[in-house]
């Protein structure tokens, strides 16, 4: 398949007499798509039910005539200031009780019907016009759900309709109050109408009440995102997207991708770095104009999964940000790597955000491909080079790896409900582990929970899943290649109890975890072999056969067969270690790579890059900084 | 006095097919004791007026007829949630202005007079029923008091109860102008009902208005309480306990426990060392497992005085729990050396908290004796180890002290209201003397701060007490002893005023504070007999004698006769020096104790505490980690 | 001109019967004013509209007769209880939506209009009454402005005044529309009534929504002066001055001092340095009883402008205060070096708060020059020392300095709308600007951002300002001496735009700012001549000379003629050299100062000021600690 390159455009924010030029001007870098529409709304529909298409129409026509694919955006993400004084109670209202207002985008509950019906109408309008419009390639619902924390709300729509929700699920009170154990502090309800929303308790509220309601957010966003793909293809037949955002997991991913044609994502690896990421102040200044070597990757991976194999980047940084603590400018390179980094991990096409720089409003610090006095910038250049180096490059197709990780959303709800430990998270626990697989120099597939079929996976892992789904435990017993399961793992049932028997309650693997304890970071747990558990570690009373063992004689790894539980969340030196025994056991050829040099096989090629800002020797080449370098495979 | 073991037990969380053989293994395992009840209330009541009596009149005699006496609890914490579609405006308000909400414990303001009179309803029907049930052994009042941060409200119940108490007290608005000094900032009010709150306001709130309220909020407390301890008294000669949580100063523990028989309070050593202690990290990861030294004896001689005497632990931490910021597994020994320490402090009763885990809601983290599946955890046997020790051991009556340290409620909200240096507390400072007492290896009583009596004590510290009462005057004019007073004693008149003349105002000492001054950590006031003061000194003038002085020549100790004015805070090695100072002048025997190693002397024993994670040598005796000694004293 | 000292006094905190001592020991010690009635207005208005003035005559004749100047204040800041009843909607309402209390004081907010209209009618009613008193000989508005963070209001009357006051700037929705940049996320308005307060917005607000609320905030205090300035001047000849506050700058001080005859602050060294400066801990503990040696100076020079010339100081701390983090000792002598430097900086008058220390209420624990029972607190005899050695020293008229610093109030409302990095705060730019300058020992100009003439100023700065002023910008095209221009100047168009063509667009010098990157601390960009940029650096493009680069190549300093841009934030080392070099350039002679010892010439007389805990040699002079030290100019 060939890979393309595209650019987000805003053909509303600039004069019409420009369109012509800069869609030329896109053409002639080689761009293939344009992103448009997705913030546009009050130009759409200035006053309600009055809808203003010619400029759209003409904004199309100009782009398309330049050859260019446009992906049309749905506007929900931003509705005008109008529709508050139709739905007063349409806003999200924070945990604290303060109702999220008008005045930056994302103002509205997912959960609100109004707002729901009004969505529904602008789509059914947008996909009516353009439904079949020949420019019209690809589609988006609205933007970046979930960004700025807004799949939570505390709001009146909200409460109503997770009384609804529940009422659905649980059928009675008695049954809801025995699943979550209600008698517990004499919680016990009477009526679905009692049940308030998991904030401003005295004390925290009943977990199992919270993931309740953390499911219950997560369908919302499911439903509103298949009400307007619903809509979408009864209209059209181009394929619909949804660009999500880098570690927003407040939602079920999977669940949205399965009502969607493509995974996006909007990759900002330095905002990333800056903003996000549980790393030593040394490893964000290392990193500072490059950004994290893994993370983009696992994401990379993560929508690969998500889109079933067809995924984009539909934003990629291309300078400074705006919006991180911090906003430093990329290394002269980036731009080209991350770009190429996204196609070799198999991405169908790379979007850069923004075509220019906007000189008004929230991002007017974030940069573009184009300065604001439509100067290229230095991505410009640089997309320029990619799309030359892409033209000359016949395809890359993403190869099966041989290892797997199982990456689970429910599991970052379970535990930022019941961290137990205050700096036990669940991503960071599973990109951990990615992260030791990478640094294996392995290409990683990543999985869904409830995958039932671990195929020829030599190795899978999957540590803290609160509850392993029936299909994954199905395929784990009948798995042929080693699995590495824990810390943590099966640890709640789906009502976030504790199993009884205790877990891990895994196939053919006679293990109990008798207790468990979090700990502080700078207590660590020195195992025998090497290296240490931190944060967490588990009492497991086991008859499986004991391959490691704390320096304190608790069972630190057990196994049955390939199937291993880890009983810690181990560091570097002890996953390092681990990993590489299972992979060596089962044949994987691991290459520990040097730090920030990462690579990555494509079907065809093996891709070198190097997050490092000096120069990295690999062999007889030398990858400059900020490089990236890739060789035939054999 | 023979001493006992309990265990606290929700019959109402398990099939009533399990209570017997429940019953059957605490008696065999050695206990006395088990505490039901408290949070029953939506079993005993589930629908507004409708007592279910049965299945509690079945699990009392089930318990007592395996030959275990219950002490049972009102279950005020935990009130239904029918209870708020009768009394909507019961909850408290934070002082950020949010309705603290149902769904978990302690949702309601102690002024709401609606809820009294549900809670007098139920305490009622409760001692009624079981007032001379032969196996209700003693009773317990609500649950923890003040946890969760519930002592303070800012509802509007609290609102008209504080403005009816002001007029109680001060008859006038021209007396408690005068009173607060209202004419700063034109403060002045002419209605009581002009009064506020004092949160929220633009800056500071005026010192005297936040005592008040904090004064008022406590009555509070103690009213709702003894509105308890009256109604089960007509019913019932058992006698009544509450069960305090560690580091609670919301409210004054000697004015509650002047209504109860027994003062008990819930030990949980490792939730206390993460979450509430003002300690090195150094000091954290040592005690990580075992708890701080101190921090247990301290609250164990706190509850023998609010008790006068009579003093239990109602909830002893059994193996990790969940709440505190990392949840640790305490060593193995730990449960035994934590009951053996109470013991040697005076406790009648340990009860651990709980039987079995729960494997749903709240504190499924929290261990039991048993495991969820009913297996023994660790500290079942160790429970079971106590039991026969026990058994064996003569009784452990506890030993008058040769030290004393007077504890003020009062003053925690004093320092709080003004701590004038943002790390001044005064739990903290008083908590530090009292480590500084047991370093040497004293026995240590602690005394109310209206104690008009100091006995045959041969040294009596008081540091930071905000008003010196008239018998605490009196007494210390009297005392034949040493006494150390300061720094910030006596400070501020029972108005939160500045006294003229100004302080300390101490019988016989001639000693001015002409002025003050608040330090950060890293600004020692070196002494010249080495250490220095942190924190916090004062600028004396004084016509007594210096003992000692700042190296920059103000005075730090002065005295007449046995009265000593400590002008700072000192740090370890300054207190270590002056109080060796003090007892070897009084002839009292010190022992300098390594550290994580503490001692006390029963009447007959002397008891050794290994803290450490590795064994201590002591004379011939090898004491190991988390271990026990004792020996009989002469 | 002759220098005076002064103090504050509050008459209504004390018994009649002490006010002539009081009044007679004031005069005694050399004192020439005594300020009085800023905070007492329940005591001359007790019950609405009825006056009781007695007690201030009284007053005010007791204090005259003793031969001192009465500086009267409005009572605005503290309006009664009772004032809420009349207008229950006045109180100001904080970001996250919380109404502000009564209870302290600034309990207003300046968008109401009915307060307007009854601070209009008590200060008609003082200045009737008084406007003529012959001992009434200055007057002072309200108190610290902005204090408490009270500019900024998101009360519904603010609502209404920023909407009017936006129909007043735009005329259209139309052109607000534009000027914002409201088409970005479909921001756009129809109707000024429907355009929020920019706080509770689900992601930050538009930056030019805000800015416009920042300087409508900003109008408000302005108009709220000017309303009492208008009215005293009608009855009364004597000077008006208002009492700024250290580091607010919340509102444009410029704009209400050009209302004002005289400005004055309050210098709280300690209390500044615990509470508002960022510097390392070390600088902290090594000033922590002196404070920082250059905040003072700054603000001296900042109110002499703000003030035309004519400034003071109207409250000057005199031992410990209460409100900071900690809150030290002063050293003996820093009472009075703190003042003989406010009079080497041109202080027309240096008034100590306050003259007795009061027992009660919020300020108890802030010294005063009495201490509680009256007895005379270190700054008494500093002060007397003071007024000695004025009346022995000739006049210290202020003298012009060589070099200026522009200084911009609605720059720090820009920076603080966006940052970009978390650490970039104007007010720490321009500060460090200034220190750059102090430490070679040079005096001080601040400018006003419009000013139109650089006169002979052979140096002038202009770091940061985000819009230069067009008087400005003819101002540094037509200067013969050197500028120094940047970081981040003339960065944004006065509605928050990224201008087009790209900044700074200064006259003559061909640059282009072509992107910019904010930089954690602990990543500095190396210059090649030494030193390093902090948290900010430009990458511009140039025809200009390049005098400086950074190592990796960027031109760090580019100069056209004597105007010169610095495309970062120098550190101390880099920012000294480039100082040092421009200075050399344009023959102004630099003493680079050792730490903590800094000087100011007066027209007369050279001033050193030792601000450190130990002496330093100054060639054959040793400057105690503490220590003042001045000698004849030739």
């Amino acid at each position: 398949m060939k890979r393309t390159l595209g650019v987000c455009y805003y053909p509303e924010h600039w004069p019409e007499a420009q369109w012509a030029e800069d869609a030329a001007r896109m053409a002639e870098l080689g761009l293939t798509w344009v992103r448009i529409g997705e913030f546009a709304w009050s130009r759409i529909e200035p006053v309600p039910g009055r809808y203003d298409w010619a400029w759209l129409d003409r904004a199309i026509e100009t782009l398309g005539a330049a050859g260019l694919k446009v992906v049309l955006g749905t506007p929900t993400a931003t509705p005008p200031r109008w529709m508050l004084d139709r739905h007063p109670d349409m806003l999200a209202v924070d945990a604290q009780g303060r109702t999220r207002g008008f005045g930056s985008r994302r103002h509205y509950c997912f959960s609100h019907r109004g707002y729901r019906h009004e969505s529904a109408r602008i789509v059914t309008a947008l996909a009516e016009r353009y439904g079949r419009n020949p420019h019209i390639a690809a589609w988006q619902t609205d933007n970046e759900y979930g960004c700025h924390d807004t799949v939570l709300s505390y709001s009146d729509a909200a409460l109503k309709a997770f009384r609804d929700w529940l009422a659905q699920r649980y059928q009675s009170t008695e049954a809801l109050n025995r699943a979550w154990g209600n008698i517990f502090w004499s919680m016990e309800y009477s009526s679905f109408d009692d049940i308030g929303l998991p904030n401003l308790t005295v004390t925290e509220a009943n977990p199992a009440h919270v993931m309740a309601f953390r499911r219950f957010a997560s369908d919302e966003v499911v439903g509103y995102n298949r009400l307007q793909t619903d809509i979408i293809r009864k209209f059209s037949d181009a394929p619909i997207a949804h660009n999500y955002m880098g570690r927003i997991t407040e939602f079920d991913h999977f669940a949205t991708g399965a009502d969607l044609d493509i995974a996006s994502w909007d990759a900002y690896p330095l905002g990333f770095l800056s903003d996000r990421l549980e790393v030593t102040p040394e490893h964000k200044r290392r990193f500072v104009r490059q950004g994290d070597p893994d993370f983009q990757a696992f994401h990379h991976d993560l929508y690969r999964a998500v889109g079933r194999g067809r995924w984009w980047i539909m934003e990629q940084q291309p300078g400074p940000v705006n919006w991180a603590p911090w906003n430093a400018d990329p290394l002269p390179g980036m731009a080209r790597l991350w770009a190429w980094e996204a196609f070799a991990h198999g991405a169908e096409a790379v979007c850069y955000f923004r075509w220019r720089q906007a000189p008004f409003a929230q991002e007017q610090m974030h940069a573009g491909l184009l300065r604001p006095d439509s100067a290229p910038a230095q991505a410009f250049h640089e997309a320029g080079e990619v799309a030359k180096e892409l033209a000359a490059m016949p395809d890359v197709d993403a190869a099966r790896a041989d290892v797997a990780l199982v990456f689970d959303y429910a599991s970052a709800w379970a535990w930022q409900t019941q961290p137990q430990g205050q700096d036990f998270d669940y991503f960071r626990l599973a990109f951990s582990f990615y992260r030791g697989l990478r640094r294996l120099g392995l290409n990683i597939d990543i999985l869904p929970p409830d995958c039932g079929d671990l195929g020829n996976y030599k190795l899978v892992l999957a540590p803290g899943i609160a509850t392993l789904s029936a299909p994954l435990l199905n395929a784990l017993a009948r798995h042929n290649g080693a699995s590495l399961v824990g810390p943590r793992s099966n640890a709640k049932t789906v009502e976030f109890a504790t199993p009884v028997p205790l877990p891990p309650n895994l196939p053919g693997l006679a293990a109990t975890v008798a207790r468990v304890e979090s700990l502080p970071p700078d207590v660590p747990v020195p195992l025998d072999l090497g290296g240490n558990f931190l944060h967490w570690r588990e009492k497991l009373e086991t008859e499986g056969t004991v391959v490691e063992r704390s320096t304190d004689g608790w069972p630190a790894l057990v196994a049955a067969g390939g199937l291993h539980y880890l009983a810690g969340w181990p560091d570097e030196t002890a996953l390092d270690r681990i990993l590489t025994t299972l992979c060596d056991a089962r044949g994987i050829l691991v290459d520990p790579l040097p730090e920030g040099l990462r690579r990555r096989d494509s079907g065809t090629h093996r891709f070198w890059f190097n997050y490092n800002a000096v120069p990295v020797e690999r062999g007889e080449v030398t990858i400059p900084a900020a490089g990236v370098y890739w060789e035939k495979l054999d």
